[in-house]
């Protein structure tokens, strides 16, 4: 049994609603917080409570009941005055968790020394994997584990199709780890209708394992490692 | 020998100034394009070229050399019919390559219907990583690799801690594969100065190593799966 989350999100452009409704839909018990009443209109329905008020006046927060909650989200992002407003009052009252939202990295750095520990950068993060997968030919998506170390998403290489995953020894080889296999396959569909396209999971590698044309490779290794592979023709 | 990538990104906002900085910090040969002489006054220092135009006349573009590029990504993102107008002229000249922003589920699903493949949504993909994250105890990044499977770095739970891999039989207890453990680790410094937080990789685990309090696991599995294992106790 787990208990309920409570949560608040303040500011609900595309990414505070895309967060309150996903909240909601995930079985948490939002309160969305907006100055204007348009926004709030437009997800009413998708989450628990909505409340119009100014997150930059203590007063009107007070009556929120915000320190019972889990955690309260700043998601104003744009508005860079009103989320330290914001912040700060949140402080004041009490708050326990204030996660809060960066449009840039200085912003970034000026929240840190507000003293909170979580700032997410939805621009900055997804600038920082879209240039990853530019520049490393076939990555698709990525995940960041040190400055060194990242696990990928990538095209199967040409030269990897039709070879079992014994015959190309990716460790030996090239000093990556296979996590696993995305394969993308055309499911049809009764009555003769366009074929649909359903990703599936291999699972555990395994030597006997064939990669196949459009086949994405999940990898566990480092930058230049994952480059190297990509890159190479396996003369 | 990799060539140069060349690239180009239309609409210098907080994304795409982030995106075109770091893609030229990578090597790559960057041509920046706004309407706005100040967004571009911003980052001409950092990247290859600045070109102030209206990116929704088709006639602006040509003279842009965009076919010869790897990839032109439209990064407008609030203006959606801006991104609309520009994607259009991008294909009627016959850009190869062409990845846009979109803001909102919506946007997505229309760009889609345009043709263009490579769609970014930072704000819905931000959402849900932060959505995941607060859901589930521990959670602390994680990469979705379909509907099913993902990868996540959770804080290890408390019942692991001084305990081995070869004990804890991750997989056959749990259903979770660990791709490797984050340590993060005090290095003292000389002349006796505050310590310094280093983030160490592992490696491939093997049966021997600890579980130490800190240590952040990185799984593969499914999301009940990773949910089961955060809340349990080991009893």
């Amino acid at each position: 049994m787990t208990m309920t989350k409570k949560v608040a999100v303040i500011g609900i452009g595309n990414f505070g609603a895309h967060l309150a409704v996903t909240l909601a839909k995930q079985g948490a018990e939002v309160l969305a917080i907006d100055s204007s009443m348009d926004r709030l209109e437009d997800i009413k329905d998708k989450v628990t409570y909505t409340v119009r008020l100014d997150s930059t006046e203590e007063k009107a927060l007070r009556d929120q009941g915000l320190t019972e909650l889990d955690a309260v989200i700043v998601a104003i992002g744009d508005d860079f005055e009103a989320t330290l407003l914001t912040i700060v009052a949140l402080q004041n009252i009490g708050v326990k968790r204030i996660i809060a939202r960066a449009t840039t990295k200085t912003h970034e750095r000026i929240l840190r020394h507000l003293g909170i520990e979580e700032v997410i950068s939805p621009a900055v993060e997804a600038a920082e994997r879209l240039a990853d997968s530019l520049m490393y030919r076939g990555v698709i998506d990525s995940l960041e584990l040190s400055s060194d170390y990242s696990i990928v998403e990538v095209s199967a290489p040409e030269a990897f199709i039709g070879k079992s995953l014994g015959e190309l020894q990716l460790r030996e080889n090239f000093d990556v780890n296979l996590i696993t296999i995305k394969r993308v396959e055309q499911e049809p569909r009764l009555l003769g209708l366009r074929s649909r396209t359903v990703e599936k999971i291999l699972g555990i590698p395994t030597p006997d394992m064939v990669v196949q044309r459009g086949d994405v490779l999940v990898l566990f290794a480092t930058k230049p490692a994952i480059s190297r592979m990509c890159n190479s023709s396996l003369e």
